[in-house]
């Protein structure tokens, strides 16, 4: 797609490189002539599991997220390591949080989660014929998760009461409700 | 819900303060009794407006994302002003975004887009009767738009070609498709 709005770096200044994130603030012209900063996230990417149970519940984890500083329910989900192909984080991922395997692993979309400001991309797979695996890689060590499995209809409550609260996981919810329509 | 893992935070080290977003770096200890170190961005929240014309097309803007580098195509959306009512947000992003009123504003829900390291909240609306307005307020003078309506088939189009390639967006493309799937 041709760029009509681009906007030409000036300047790029680094302000911090972290462990998952790094920010930088670029100086950019408009396309006007005129000038603006962007405060811009650097992120590694990350992949998302929408993993549908033989008896059709969607497999979730609750865990406690420092940055909305309480506890959220979520589809399995981890940043990519470096080099990582998503599909094999998507697995890994889905077996250290879970304790599942699966049959099957299907690409659905990949999008980015806050291109406002961040770099962030999630890759989200489906995966089917789950299989519990007696034993599964252990989560990283500063990641503790209880594994939650939720009907359509349980996982809709949760958006009600707010317990699931995060795009990727609402994205997987709405997916489910489309999938349920159409085998009507 | 009560937090089983909480993270008790040691330390908070604020990094950068922005226009846009801030970033700290907390050092948190663990359910387990040992530490770790979170990068976290505050973000103020915002809006985004799944605005669907009298003949049922979804209404998207493209613009440059620096984050990205590229151009994207996304449902109307901004970030909320101090204090604002996210409702009235939207309305004003819709207006300034593409020029249109709406009769009608529901919101539909509200999710975070990174919890991983971020607290970005996004209010999601639903609006229909929609009239161009001859005077419509202009978008930000840092910002450049053009209109986009599509119909769902076109939108999925958009999403397989990675035009649409967002959360916020391909959540309410999902949702056109539901509703559709619903309608028969």
């Amino acid at each position: 797609m041709s760029s009509s709005f681009e906007e030409k770096t000036i300047k790029s200044e680094k302000i911090f490189s972290g462990k998952i994130i790094s920010l930088q603030v670029d100086d950019v012209e408009l396309p006007n002539g005129k000038y603006s900063k962007r405060e811009l996230i650097k992120h590694p990417g990350a992949v998302a599991v929408i993993a549908i149970t033989n008896d059709g519940k969607i497999v979730m984890v609750e865990q406690y997220r420092k940055a909305l500083e309480r506890d959220v329910v979520e589809i399995p989900a981890g940043k990519l390591e470096k080099g990582e192909e998503p599909s094999l984080c998507a697995k890994r991922e889905l077996e250290e949080e879970t304790g599942y395997v699966c049959e099957s692993l299907d690409w659905l979309i990949s999008f980015y989660t806050s291109p406002g400001f961040a770099d962030e991309l999630v890759h989200l797979y489906v995966a089917r014929g789950l299989e519990k695996k007696e034993d599964a890689a252990p989560p990283d060590e500063d990641e503790f998760v209880t594994l939650v499995e939720l009907t359509l209809e349980e996982a809709l409550e949760y958006i009600e009461e707010r317990k699931i609260y995060d795009a990727k996981t609402a994205y997987a919810v709405q997916y489910l409700q489309l999938q349920e329509a159409l085998k009507k």
